[in-house]
């Protein structure tokens, strides 16, 4: 082994304006560097706490299970789901973008008799077809998604939806990915049983836990369960245990990207989540009308456009790819592409956390105007 | 909300002598604390390519699908198994201590029929007994742990129990959590096919990624299987895919704890793999001769005692929690019980990566000698 093959880490400064990670601000990237403490020591404990109560704080919740998961968003995703479903329990999915798809096949996997219903990517789901749709089969769980990281478009009337599912005796799983810290997001006041994010859109935490909220309700179903839940490491019978007042061991809790996690909210906490939303909403504003400018009209309809990710419709004379690899490579600006159906067709454009800063749409708008 | 609650993180500064995590060197807390790049930046996959490279060293392996899992030891402990397991599959668990219990768990989980073979905690097999109980039935696996963080038990010939496996048509599924950049792990000249660690043992990386190694008859098996893995973020026919050559989005990887452990690695590098496993051997040997002269004599055989972990015994006049507690509390030192069988019976010490060090091992020693 040459060691000298391998130099200090000395990669590029990048603006990022993808859909995740999102930049981080200097204080979280301190924090995450503090000496090591034990993953059982009274101190970290006191940390745990703290994650939870910010935590309920931007989930605008009271739940008590509410916690990070020790892995990246898709790990609460399929946490949210495998707690919860049991071989042959019903599953509708409302599915208008990527993470619809995803969502089904998670549910699949675990036993799950998946039914969906269906929009095209970048529209959103009139509340009364998913009320309908939940009347055709006894259904133990609707599962749908906030803020669709493919496509841009917001999910309205979570409430309406929530009380046709609760109607109808189903749980309802809320993906927030990239709604978290950004857009509001009311746990309680919706009704939500079960929601899930990622650290790195807009709380702007790096990768690697991912916020879990689980209502009352939901904990009653779990346990309920006639069996096993089908994953160890998600499994929430033993979770809850860690973060809850017995503090037993399950596994070893990611240590430094909790304190990052801590850090990240307490910004959010300073800030407010109404400041926090305000300002994601100008800075889009902002980004909306420089794109419009340049002949790159957002795909969503501003009534149910995120905030935190724009999705540009691309004329057939722009090249996709080289765009934005010469963002990238001269300009240190990272942006992405669709996929899917919207493949070739628009950029993801996000605006999260301490991403969302006029400077940076300043920076974007000028170097596409330079590029394009 | 009232932010002041909420103060800068001001943890102790610990000396961790635990069985995980480790301390962590000042270099792999300031790689971590580097700016973000995307998890498909062009730059972000040569710290992917270099971090595998970086494994198959330490793993002593030529296996191309040789990554970190996005998650803690537990997770790759997971995807280690259900890979490789089918509803119905037959499976062989040796187990001597806690983590052999937690194999059959998981094992079971995915509808594995487990048997299982016991020897008492702090015990290891002979491998003939291991041979002898894959006659009876057709395996298709064998899992069974190196190193027994519960009991401090090194199980040796490795290379004789997997070609007893080997001869009865069986992968090998191996336990390297807390042996991995401690003490000799040979992957290939072992014929081991699939092993998992976890970053925050002797690598000295903060938990929340794992590594995992994989040979190729252990992905033949893979590819050959007749239904879908029953997990989303663990299945290795889509995550091989995001770290091989195709690069395909899978999860968003944990950027920050990837840039950790290229560091941590590049550290192990560094110091050589010998010179490391000599380091913790001498080490631990120093502290052996402490315990025995403050009558807390290891409950380990020397011959299979593991250097990175040491099991001393109490005597009844030792107040297990009281001096743990006061270890911690007035010297900032952290040491863990025991727990199953082996709770109030022993202590687990802990000498990995940067904690086995002589002024720790002194700074010990003394604070013992004063509670004692």
């Amino acid at each position: 082994m040459d060691a000298t093959r391998y130099t200090d880490l000395n990669t590029a400064q990048r603006t990022l304006l993808g859909p995740g990670p999102s930049m981080v601000h200097p204080r979280v990237l301190r924090a995450m560097a503090t000496p090591l403490i034990g993953h059982l020591d009274p101190q970290f404990i006191a940390v745990m706490n703290e994650v939870q109560e910010l935590l309920r704080y931007v989930f605008q919740t009271e739940n008590e299970l509410t916690i990070p998961v020790s892995g990246t968003g898709s790990a609460s995703m399929e946490a949210a789901l495998v707690n919860f479903i049991e071989p042959g329990d019903r599953v509708l999915v409302a599915v208008n973008g990527y993470f619809g798809e995803r969502l089904c096949d998670m549910a699949g996997r675990y036993g799950a008799e998946v039914d969906r219903i269906d929009r095209p990517w970048g529209e959103v789901f009139d509340p009364q077809e998913i009320a309908d749709a939940l009347k055709k089969n006894n259904y133990k769980l609707l599962a749908l998604v906030h803020a669709e990281t493919s496509t841009g478009a917001r999910q309205p009337d979570i409430a309406t939806i929530a009380k046709a599912a609760h109607e109808e005796g189903a749980l309802v799983v809320l993906d927030t990915v990239t709604s978290l810290g950004g857009l509001p997001v009311k746990i309680d006041e919706w009704n939500v049983d079960v929601a899930y994010s990622g650290a790195q859109k807009c709380l702007s935490v790096p990768p690697g836990v991912s916020p879990l909220t689980i209502s009352e309700r939901a904990r009653t179903s779990l346990r309920e369960r006639k069996s096993q839940v089908a994953n160890w490491y998600l499994d929430l019978t033993m979770v809850e245990k860690y973060w809850g007042d017995a503090r037993t061991y399950h596994h070893t809790a990611p240590v430094s990207m909790n304190f990052a996690l801590r850090e990240g909210l307490r910004l959010i906490a300073e800030e407010g989540l109404e400041a926090r939303f305000e300002r994601h909403q100008a800075n889009a504003e902002m980004l909306w009308a420089g794109l419009e400018e340049l002949d790159l009209p957002p795909l969503v309809p501003k009534e149910y456009r995120l905030p935190s990710l724009t999705t540009p419709q691309l004329s057939p004379s722009v090249d996709d790819a080289v765009v934005r690899g010469r963002l990238l490579n001269e300009y240190n600006i990272e942006i992405a592409g669709g996929f899917g159906p919207l493949a070739g067709k628009v950029w993801r454009i996000g605006l999260m956390g301490f991403s969302s800063r006029k400077e940076n749409v300043l920076t974007l708008l000028a170097a596409l105007k330079e590029v394009l």
